[in-house]
């Protein structure tokens, strides 16, 4: 990989970045017109900026895989989605909206079904409603205590939740209690280095799951957790680090701003709608190499299966792009983390529109920004985390490689 | 890869998947039509299928490599054509239609020709014609005898065979015979690693190369074997391991009913024309979440060079396919293993054309089934050993990855 290299091409070009994320932008054509919702959006900036620029299509994990915000983010960011030691804790607590310090340690939990034999009948406690997920897991809320450590607990979808423990001298080393087998007991947490902190993490946890117990006795279904990919805030290289960048982060929502200060951006502070978004981001652009800027509402709309409403919130955005182009970046990239149909009311795999513009990148014939138009442009299909690259490229920021 | 991370996103979803191969598909235009072989057939079922989805490219194992059909159709069974351990022995012995059983290991034999300094002097017998690969084949099958151990010796092409020893107590783990080099001797087979049944197939397989040394004596060319490529019965992690699929397999060949057994398919009795590979559809596709159907005789009809006869296979197949409309499988692929251009009478390394239709494929503005219309497709050109994935999404089979 090119990762082992790029930091020592890094020069001193003082090139400008913007990074724009529609979230779960890609679609799927809607039957009758044969057009996706960026198709269908009339999106005049983006189109011009098309014909000014370069299109393609980025893929965020890998084929079939559809990816949790989480990963696709990473990946976009320019890093390995499936092989980064972020910690699947970590990222699941950051999905759920919780902030992460040093002194954290982020499990995922999963609401199991135990028999009165002690060994598991359903490691996924019959897929529980989401309903019931929230109620259980606010059950271990209220419910567990632990001497030093403060526990929060926050429901994801169905039978999964998240569990962050707060607290001095915690360390993410502990073992997965889920035995991946049903008939057998779920396992004890255990340390998997010698250290105090694993350790005394591996007792809290146990500790949990006793009291976990104790507190669901009573539920049919629900009356088990089992925990695993346990993480402590360990932050990949920063982005200065890995690209040489100042960046900032405008997101509104706690998962992106979150996802950004993993990375070391300078997260600004949270802006009451997308116009406030744009807003500032002359400001941190004077200010910093790199801006990231998040719209969340394309992905609610798509969740929703709202294709009317997705479209409006292209052409809403669209409208605002006067301001970029005042702010003037040198390289402007607008894409998605992931696609999120209109069609599918959910995140999908499909790989995403991309364009980008300004700097070196190649002019191609494109001419709109949409699915069928990116298919055909100049810069391919290509996995997400090999968008950075390309970016400092264009903005002149990376020296050749070998004489 | 994502291999890694497929397992746990494997869900509950019944949505059934038919594979449909045609056994060397891609071909090359033929001059003055400027159209391949599947460009030049009426084929309007599979011309809908791509108008109601999408379609594409894929490449069986690798830029500019030909493959055989056992990694071509790994690939496409989502396994790696070129890491994944299966052993080549055991792809040679099906390939030459033999049937293998946990109790056998097979090697490949290269015929050689040996000095009278018992040091070699061809590592491929001048390449012998195959007719006379087939004689000395026969000559071995024949004549060797080793106690308690059951030899089949098949011919393939020139100066390749393929032998399997079947037993109590072997193993596959033997070090090759090949010296790699002429001047100097044929090497002994060797146990690599410290096993009981290593050592009893080093043993077995010396003696299979004495005996042969004496059966072959009087032969000018083909007076040596050369033994590489030892391989046990040891099937990869099944389809349902893998993709938590119970899987079918209708094919007429031995090759192909033995590659779908390895990956742990149901493989349905030998079946006597296409129309009762079609007929034995409908029950299979209820009974199964996979059904893999293969289709032989496009690629003979590109090796014999007779690209009408090509074309009428695929217009033979096409009128079958309202079976499949029938039974109504939730996603359909279809594609090849390889391509076969009957003007190369031959397997190539040319890109293959695929379409998938159906679940939450995308719907591209393909309007036909062909070569150069995959290559506008929307499922862009990918390695067929992702083809699986992509399946498994479309068919709605896999959960989000991280939150």
């Amino acid at each position: 990989m090119t990762d082992s290299i790029l930091g020592d091409l890094l020069n001193r070009s003082q090139a400008k970045i913007l990074l724009l994320v529609f979230d779960g932008l890609g679609g799927l054509p809607r039957p009758g017109t044969g057009k996706t919702e960026l198709e269908t959006a009339r999106s005049p900036h983006l189109d011009r900026w098309a014909a000014e620029g370069a299109t393609g299509l980025v893929d965020p994990v890998g084929p079939g895989i559809t990816p949790g915000s989480g990963p696709a983010h990473l990946a976009l960011f320019g890093y390995d989605p499936i092989g980064e030691n972020v910690g699947r804790g970590v990222l699941s607590a950051l999905g759920a909206g919780l902030e992460m310090t040093k002194r954290d340690v982020a499990a995922r939990i999963n609401f199991a079904t135990r028999g009165a034999d002690g060994n598991l009948i359903d490691r996924r406690a019959g897929r529980i409603p989401s309903d019931e997920g929230r109620r259980v897991a606010g059950l271990l809320a209220d419910g567990v205590r632990i001497d030093g450590v403060e526990i929060t607990v926050r429901a994801e979808k169905e039978h999964r939740a998240v569990v962050v423990f707060r607290g001095d001298g915690l360390g993410g080393d502990v073992t997965d209690t889920d035995p991946q087998a049903t008939g057998v007991p779920a396992r004890a947490a255990e340390a998997h280095v010698d250290s105090p902190a694993a350790r005394r993490t591996a007792d809290v946890a146990n500790d949990f799951i006793r009291q976990a117990r104790e507190i669901l006795g009573g539920e049919d279904r629900a009356n088990e957790v089992l925990l695993r990919g346990f993480a402590g805030w360990n932050p990949p290289p920063s982005f200065r680090e890995k690209f040489g960048l100042r960046a900032a982060a405008i997101a509104m929502y706690p998962m992106y701003r979150g996802l950004a200060s993993l990375v070391g951006m300078d997260v600004l502070p949270e802006m009451p709608s997308i116009e406030a978004e744009f807003e500032a981001l002359p400001k941190a652009l004077a200010e910093h190499d790199f801006v990231y800027l998040h719209i969340k509402q394309t992905d609610s709309a798509g969740e929703d299966g709202d294709f009317d409403r997705k479209v409006s919130v292209i052409e809403k955005v669209d409208a605002l792009l006067d301001t970029v182009d005042r702010a003037a970046p040198d390289v402007v990239m607008v894409t998605g983390d992931h696609s999120t149909p209109s069609l599918m009311k959910t995140h999908s795999w499909h790989p995403v529109p991309l364009l980008m513009r300004g700097g070196h990148t190649y002019v191609d014939d494109t001419r709109e920004f949409g699915e069928t138009a990116c298919r055909r442009g100049a810069l391919g299909r290509f996995p997400s985390r090999h968008l950075m690259a390309q970016a400092l490229a264009s903005a002149g920021r990376l020296d050749k490689f070998g004489a």
